[in-house]
């Protein structure tokens, strides 16, 4: 296979790329995001069908690589330098294959049995790893406060490992209206609540997550019906917000599954 | 307050300094590691005592920094340039102040009732998130396999955000041999298992949790007395790492709530 093969960085294909790897403004204006790896890319296609275009790196590629190349044949493909390449990955190991796709817009359901709203989360590996949880819990939708980080990085999209292409994600989103307009129970994660083994976890219900450091804002929890806490052994303050997130998700999940 | 100021990257302490921040096999060496903000140097503080120096940056400093270095006024204390610490700090956003300390070692229990053993985790902060998950759940030992990053490094201390002072934890063991020594159930986490919720967790418990992306070993696998897979909605091949390991520990700790 030969590709364009782009060696300057004054190149305007490579620096156009590397503003949306870099920035969330410019990933919302084109509504377009890179993806990295072989994993991403595939369960993107399984969905979405084809990539814009493919970006690989110098060197020798994986059989993994080659074989997409080659499947993706019809996809504009170009080569860029090892340290090209790498500027526009976020990993420290180079997966040899990124690919920029339009960002894809799920339908969200009219009357959500599940929902998990996130409220300024900062780290984008935390917010991915939230959202690969509520994948895996069956949330059927995730609105992101206008201080979230953004769902689309690549950061986060390797956290999410697919994630964002089976759940459907509201960003910027008023939370507050979000509560006051969803028809079920919302529950905000404090240090101060109820149990959540002992809370009916079986009606419609939406969680409410704070950010890492500060926890959720005072507005969201006087709006929400009720406060839940996971009960937590002596000296510990708290949990990763992504832990909590995943015990939190499955414990309902759990409830369903039991009283099926 | 006035501290010996460091202002050059060839002084011997900095090189020090910069080797344990850098390196698992320095840190092992010496015993010692680096403590970064005042959250995690308060929490050392508070079991240990006193640490054995303190690093403080140029510029301005926190009403809380400035409280700690107050507090510690006895301890030896060094400035650097804020380039300087900020090659000695994981985070993004400086903290202002660094601990040297001597890395605690607890006792671990004769016969644990829930343990958790680590294989192989790659990512420090992944590592983190186990560690404070555990200690909140209760689990009195963590045993970690050769493979495993390093508890004490910057980025697992800072994940695992005093965790490590409070859990004992055995670094570097024979995990296999450890699943053959405990007495009670040990529980290989895979995609093939029978359901987290359907078994009893109430007898002494041994969770094994495998490397991000691998899994666990077949070795070990076949060590455990079964196989336990956290159920999943139906697009989603796993978990995170860590998400995986919270969920599965605070199962036993409300299955122990709940028949208390």
């Amino acid at each position: 296979m030969t590709f364009k093969h782009i060696t300057s960085r004054d190149n305007s294909l490579f620096k156009q790329l590397k503003k949306l790897a870099d920035n969330a403004r410019e990933r919302r204006k084109h509504n377009e995001t890179l993806l990295d790896g072989p994993h991403l890319l595939t369960a993107y296609i399984e969905r979405f069908g084809m990539p814009k275009l493919l970006v690989t790196a110098e060197g020798e590629s994986t059989n993994e690589v080659v074989g997409l190349l080659q499947v993706l044949a019809d996809v504009p493909t170009v080569m860029f330098t090892t340290l090209m390449f790498a500027e526009l990955s976020p990993v420290a190991t180079p997966t040899g294959i990124l690919a920029l796709v339009d960002i894809p817009q799920q339908p969200v359901p009219e009357q959500p049995d599940f929902l998990l709203m996130l409220e300024d989360i900062q780290d984008p590996g935390n917010l991915g790893s939230m959202l690969r949880s509520a994948a895996a819990a069956g949330v059927e939708v995730v609105y992101l406060s206008l201080g979230c980080a953004d769902a689309w990085s690549p950061k986060a999209l390797r956290g999410g490992q697919g994630a964002q292409f089976i759940l459907p994600i509201v960003e910027r989103a008023d939370l507050e209206n979000v509560t006051r307009g969803f028809a079920g129970q919302t529950l905000a994660t404090t240090l101060m609540g109820e149990s959540l083994y002992e809370m009916d976890l079986q009606p419609p219900t939406a969680f409410m997550i704070g950010n890492e450091g500060t926890g959720l804002s005072e507005t969201l929890i006087k709006a929400a019906s009720r406060q839940v806490s996971i009960p937590m052994a002596g000296q510990v303050e708290s949990l990763n917000a992504a832990a909590a997130t995943a015990i939190c998700l499955f414990e309902r999940s759990r409830q369903k599954a039991v009283h099926r």
